[in-house]
């Protein structure tokens, strides 16, 4: 599938400040970045750094009174929804060492407090077809409302008010599946067909010796979604951090098919 | 039902403290006291004081090292368990003001973060039904596992958990009560058939003008539970309020059926 | 002093709900209610109803789509600042049944997560001396940021956030004193200087047999402080209980000088 | 320093369950391991894998009804004190990739709840002496008090509470670090001098271009510091992480100086 994004930020602020975007889309083997700009008004200069664990980049950047950021890009996504019942849980040993960080509960994934419930309704299951059923059981519990939540929420706060977007369905989903032992983490991300359009969050498992895409939401086909960043929860792919104080402008995100 | 009570506790102390008892039956219409003795042993004076709602009462005394008390008493309960079915909400602005409070959320009944998904996964009932939905889905979630909460844990911590003893089970309930927006208190009680033996906690829901008892563990059989006092949470019915330092040494409690 | 105070709320609701307000000026030993007057439009039935420990009073009331209320009062207040360095504690056997509630921690105000701390640091002092000590503290440490806290902010969020309203000021006062062992309330009320103008919150401390009025804040003098009701914490003193969902239309507050 | 390490760890478990281990020390400039061994009894094969920031590593092993491993190393430790007055912030921009993650809040250290307060108490100050003054504020704010915490105690929770241990002490330090804009991390370490013994935990803060330890409990001398691992903080450094269910025998931690 072929995509065209369109991500638009505008902040005023109050004295400079130095930012952290992460906005850009990752070369990754099932995405392939055709072309991108990121371009910005009122900023110095620009500073890429690689993020989290090697998969895509954040830049760096700075402004005085005002920052305005557009990014524009074209890909090529090519990948099939991954088929769950037939994935496998790996032998904890035999986890790569940079998978192992995604087994331990987070800020807003407290995967701990999940471990006994999850493990008394879900014991009789494992691998790909436990990670499916938690991935219904989000499905049939939350309920998509722009506004009921906030960036302070966590997975247990969703499990309560059962309601939220795209951060707390990855949240959930995220801490359940590291509740039964398996790797999981956040992926920041584009989505086709998120509907009131923004920067959209989805999940990826460690199963079979591979990561594999989900997103609880159900909102972007498995095409439609383009990655930007990865991390261990909501902390790390933050598409924009301010250090400093900065009153929020506007902000547009667009996501189009090309192609079909 | 004519029931024994025997309750021990015994504490051993760094310095002189004082402390505030709520371990005496109460005397109500369906709880009638037959006699009841309170001894204690290494203390200062006993000042007895009416308790929250003018249930039962508290008992202050003091003590310099160490500190036991036991209570003996003998009642005779005549209840009905309550035909939920039956019963309906009361318009709000008719509730006697004393009742109010038993509206609001309370430290360890947070019914606020609740409303939301109670209305919408119980909405199509009301009153004594929906009670009774309540009640019942408290009673398939939670499991009862002594040792799995401790004195911090919240109605919010315990729907996450799904395992807990009586307090825990008294307080989801309450905070779900409540957040349909009926009043329902925390009742300190003895309960026959508690195993392990131990102090018991149930609630009391306000429906058609009159407070109704409800077991949430179901441990106790309705004329099986004695009243000692009633309040918003655990806070209210602690059984020992220590105002100092103090080690636990011992404590037993024994309720057993005298007739039939 | 004589004070004139004029509240007024609007809402819109998007169907029909009951109403709990807690607007109506107390009448007590220290304040005298002159005349007030509560007007409503788009309500239903006002229904008076006792609050927290018989002081002031709450109205039901209903509206089908929108709210709107106006209360206007003309109050005489005689009060003095309390001596609180010639205040004493009471032994707590003394205290008045309905004070002992007063003690324990409540959901915004955690005094039990305080209490290793602050005997630890004003372990030297007691009674008034110790309150004294405890309000100074709290000034010194809060700054007055409007919008710097929300409805969920309690005690402990604020002594770490140390900046907050008038509310946050209260429960953090009234966090301290009860982990010191000593009775501590809210009041709503209105104060005269509150700026912005607002609804106003403070804390009343009980030393010597009674209750002692402390405004934390500093924002308001003592006899430019009008009671309307009492509680555990903001729980109990909400100016606006709303049984349903309703948009914030607007709001206003003035309390003026009439006399000198 | 020459020191000698003996780590002993004993647990009996309930049915087969796998387990990773963080006890070993890292090899680093400043800390060379003459030599050391890991002796288990009832495990199955040991797996070596890398740990965060390729600092020391981690075992994975398993065990059926015991696990019993012990742990002796000889290390050489040649380090000096920071002299913090006279290092730098680092510009954010110029900061290596993998140190920007140490910039964000964690589960234990909330860093964003300090940060206004950080900013206004501490907001005249900069880079290595903003660091000093705030370990110092935690020397003096904080009491090593054993038992006053437990394995969910965050850093604002120690900043309530004002007691705790190693671990407490370094996410304190840690969050107030990060508050103010300056990278920090945990180190897993052993310590000389830790009374009672037991594993111990430090602090690392970015400043001028490096990494600095600090032990905010003052309980080590900083050339009787080891470390094992380093992470965003007790999540990541764990010394034993057991997937299934055990129940702790015993545990000693001892560390000898063997020259001077």
């Amino acid at each position: 599938m072929l995509l065209a994004i369109d991500a638009r930020l505008h902040y005023a602020l109050d004295r400079p400040a130095e930012l952290l975007l992460a906005i850009e889309v990752a070369q990754t083997p099932d995405q392939r970045l055709v072309q991108d700009l990121l371009t910005t008004w009122g900023t110095g200069p620009l500073v890429p750094i690689e993020a989290e664990d090697g998969i895509g980049q954040r830049t760096w950047t700075s402004a005085d009174d005002r920052f305005e950021v557009q990014y524009t890009a074209t890909v090529e996504v090519s990948r099939a929804a991954p088929d769950l019942l037939a994935l496998d849980t790996d032998p904890l040993p035999l986890l790569p060492p940079t998978v192992v960080r995604y087994l331990w509960p987070s800020r807003y994934c407290e995967s701990d407090r999940f471990e006994s419930w999850v493990n008394r309704r879900f014991g009789g299951l494992q691998g790909g077809a436990l990670v499916a059923a938690l991935d219904a059981y989000v499905g049939e519990t939350m309920r998509y409302v722009p506004g009921a939540s906030n960036g302070t929420t966590t997975a247990a706060d969703s499990f309560i008010q059962r309601e939220g977007v795209c951060r707390d369905y990855a949240h959930l989903l995220i801490a359940l599946v590291r509740a039964a032992g398996i790797p999981a983490r956040i992926v920041g991300a584009y989505g086709l067909g998120v509907d009131p359009p923004d920067f959209h969050a989805v999940v990826e498992v460690w199963l079979s010796g591979g990561w594999h895409l989900i997103d609880a939401t159900r909102l972007a086909p498995v095409e439609g979604i383009v990655r930007v960043g990865v991390g261990r929860d909501a902390t790390d792919v933050a598409f924009l951090s301010i250090f400093g104080s900065a009153q929020f402008v506007g902000q547009s995100v667009s996501v189009r098919r090309l192609d079909g």
